[in-house]
């Protein structure tokens, strides 16, 4: 059984550890364009007032991290995620996560970003982690990497585990340190798969053990094509949550997912005496 | 890793399958006068109104066994739960969980059972397996067996595995094969230890893993003194049944709790293509 290890993320005056026996850290999805037709107008026309909407709201409702994303069809990347980035650091002082698959991008982004950023993300392919790793490495940042690689997303724990030894492999001749690795063990959809959500669970708990990072996941996938999703991404996340997940890519601003998370850590013993958990009722059952 | 073994119960004519490769089995537990003033006014007068209505609604809302205390103060139990369950076996034909600590009363509700029963329960104390497990063999029922004996409630999992352990060797000395032993970890308070539910969830885990039996619980006791327990008892729910719980006992009616077994049943593909999922989604959204 391999130590918990901490990441340690930040921006200009924050700081976020992220251990396994603190409470689960929520990273905030939501400045992300992917899906989201009026945020990706916005930022094509180089407006950010949703994405600062954004920030403010999910850091209220509990992000302690926000991932910025600024992939539009056809924008000059480098340039939007700089001025996303800036406009998000305008309205808020929580470390944010650089979501960009784009080296250049990348570069552009960590130029920029005042602290130490978590970069979304790297994966097993070559290219990958040879024109992301050296930007990781260079601007001191911590880096997500996924479990899948030029052969793809590997259908059996045990190779999802090697790509991670994989990425965390090369990022230590990089001279990334291990516990700037955070490993996303990735989740398919279950009603595509039965055995997707299961899988997904059983790396993570062999992650946890062989290597003692952090695991990541954008949980919601995981119930894609069903009703009454939020109660699905729900149950998964406290399963999650359990095998050793301590820093979900996730919607703060769903109730259920943030209650799941809360819930979650009061069961594993992350928050004595309730208190998170009764700070949090009171906060919702205040009145108006 | 053992194999995971099929406890088989029954009514007169309906037959239940609990195992860790199956949907997870619900036992409703509200029929129960344990404070339920107006139930126990009501079986103090030998009247079975409110017991007949739980039946009926636990086995709509998705309960497969029925669990049946009729303890009530200065009450004649063995009269009583004979009563109960024939009220109870008059309106619904699934199993039954005949729940008492008291041998005569125990031994008079086999006495009248129709089928093979789940008796609820044992625990490793001299007393109760001396009394308790003969009048179980006899009647070829199954058996829920507690973690705790003389000494009280262990305070570490492998004390309690060796409790587990204890009752399924004097359980087979009788001739009850392991397969008819489920067996409940016991669930404490998480807001008087915050290490609580962990201990429950490590020992189903062991006890599984040593002896493959069905793992029983009553999980709402976890949340208890905190605010918005059915969240709460939601997130356990699914974690417990992630750590190897097949048959909590617990409220169908509450609907976190039910949401919670289908959505952790659908994420340990243990329903496949999302068919229980969809089916109760659309008989909850049925219109009136």
């Amino acid at each position: 059984m391999a130590e918990n290890l901490t990441t340690t993320v930040s921006s200009k005056s924050q700081t976020v550890d992220i251990n396994r026996a603190l409470p689960t850290v929520v990273i905030g999805e939501r400045i992300n364009p992917t899906g989201r037709k009026k945020l990706q107008a916005e930022l094509e026309a180089h407006q950010f007032n949703i994405a600062q909407h954004d920030a403010n709201a999910q850091v209220l409702a509990g992000a302690t991290i926000l991932d910025v994303n600024a992939g539009v069809p056809d924008g000059d990347e480098p340039t939007l995620i700089q001025e996303t980035l800036r406009a998000v650091m305008a309205v808020t002082d929580v470390p944010l996560c650089i979501d960009t698959a784009d080296p250049d991008a990348l570069a552009a982004a960590l130029e920029i970003y005042e602290g130490k950023a978590l970069v979304n993300s790297v994966n097993g392919e070559t290219h990958s982690l040879e024109k992301m790793l050296p930007l990781v490495k260079e601007h001191g940042a911590a880096v997500i990497g996924l479990c899948m690689d030029d052969d793809g997303i590997p259908s059996l724990p045990e190779k999802r585990l090697a790509v991670a030894g994989k990425i965390i492999e090369r990022a230590a001749k990089l001279g990334i340190p291990i516990e700037d690795v955070v490993i996303d063990p990735l989740v398919l959809t279950v009603s595509v798969d039965s055995n997707a959500a299961v899988l997904t669970l059983k790396t993570t708990e062999l992650i946890v053990k062989e290597f003692g990072v952090n695991i990541t996941m954008g949980a919601s996938n995981v119930s894609f094509g069903l009703p009454d999703r939020s109660a699905i991404n729900a149950a998964f996340m406290a399963m999650a949550i359990q095998a050793g997940l301590t820093c979900p890519i996730t919607n703060p601003l769903d109730p259920d997912l943030a209650l799941a998370v809360l819930a979650a850590d009061l069961v594993m013993g992350k928050d004595e005496w309730g208190d998170r958990w009764i700070t949090a009722y009171r906060s919702r059952n205040k009145p108006a």
